[in-house]
């Protein structure tokens, strides 16, 4: 926060601070999915948000900061479902099946979320440690530990966990990195609820299909 | 090409296009690759190529469209590959596996391919038609085509064969694309040729037993 910005808040109290910021954090996520990164502006973010700019950049020193922190947000979220879902007790094969329905979901309800993660991760040449230490790291080792839970149990088949995880995320994630090419290709829309209902389908049994031992038989 | 490019080339006869053309975009590859996308510089890559930058401005308007061209001759080589493999005769199986493992290794082959590719993508917010139409429109039908094949056949299950052709997509690609995160996450080098090696393995293995009728049977 530069003093200048201190100075445009007329030296008033300290906002209150979580009110206006999730405001803001609500608003910009609203103003990247409608004019995407690059066509975003911070001046519209502040009036969507119905704060004043300086405030703005009170909270967020530059639109940067404001998109790390749209996805940390997001990040933060997600973890908090997919770490209660996958150390829950119960069959593996369910909480994968649920675990990728849950993931699916996220995806479809943030439809900037690709592009704006792939942004930050991208910036500067490589992803900032902070992000991936705190959210990425327990999230593939749960999924790790309920795949081979699952490998123990007799219900998946030997693949690698490692490598297990990394090919149900990018089932899941690439669709919705891909939309843009998807939608010049003439597949109409790929965010429309019936395309995201059989695009979820098709990976729930690409999932089972290609680790589980008894594929027919499973039950959602 | 703007007047002062002409100007700096003196005047001369236009040079010989393929070899010259060739050669920067053979030094842009290497330049990219080793200092990433925002921080090559034209400087470098004309320097690598042995070509005053005059020259460089007269094929490449800008490092942007340097890029684009980087990741077209890409896609072209890639295509010409594809497409022979695609419609060969045979067991759809066999040249699905054939398929996937040149894709993998097409990928192995240009480490930033997945980031100028997303780059060219993404640039103004939408994808260039002309690239989705002239080389990814072609490539998906011929994939979905021996999909279907298969499924006639009763080699492979009733999967959807546009979905399953952005499945088999996506587990390829995705791994490339997070090959940045992966290496924060500890895992040592994504390139490495036994990490390459054993993820090549595990994605046929998981395209043989999502879409295979009896993948312990199938012969690569």
């Amino acid at each position: 926060m530069s003093l200048a910005h201190t100075s445009a808040l007329g030296g008033a109290r300290r906002p209150r601070r979580d009110n206006s910021r999730a405001k803001i954090l609500a608003a910009a996520e609203q103003v990247f999915a409608r004019d995407g990164l690059a066509g975003a502006r911070t001046d519209a973010i502040a009036a969507e948000a119905k704060v004043n700019k300086a405030l703005l950049y009170y909270y967020f020193k530059s639109k940067e900061s404001l998109y790390e922190a749209v996805v940390e947000e997001h990040m933060r979220a997600f973890n908090a479902k997919a770490l209660e879902l996958l150390t829950a007790p119960g069959a593996a094969k369910t909480i994968l099946l649920r675990y990728v329905d849950m993931h699916f979901d996220f995806m479809s309800q943030h439809r900037r979320h690709a592009a704006l993660f792939q942004q930050v991760m991208m910036r500067g040449g490589k992803p900032p440690e902070r992000l991936c230490r705190k959210y990425i790291v327990p999230r593939s080792a749960a999924l790790r530990h309920l795949l081979e839970r699952g490998q123990r149990d007799g219900e998946f088949r030997q693949a690698e966990p490692f490598h297990a995880a990394i090919s149900i995320a990018a089932l899941i994630v690439f669709y919705f990195s891909a939309a843009p090419v998807l939608q010049v290709l003439g597949f109409a829309d790929p965010y429309s609820a019936s395309a995201l209902k059989r695009r979820k389908e098709e990976v729930v049994n690409f999932v089972r299909y290609a680790l589980f031992v008894k594929p027919e038989l499973s039950v959602p």
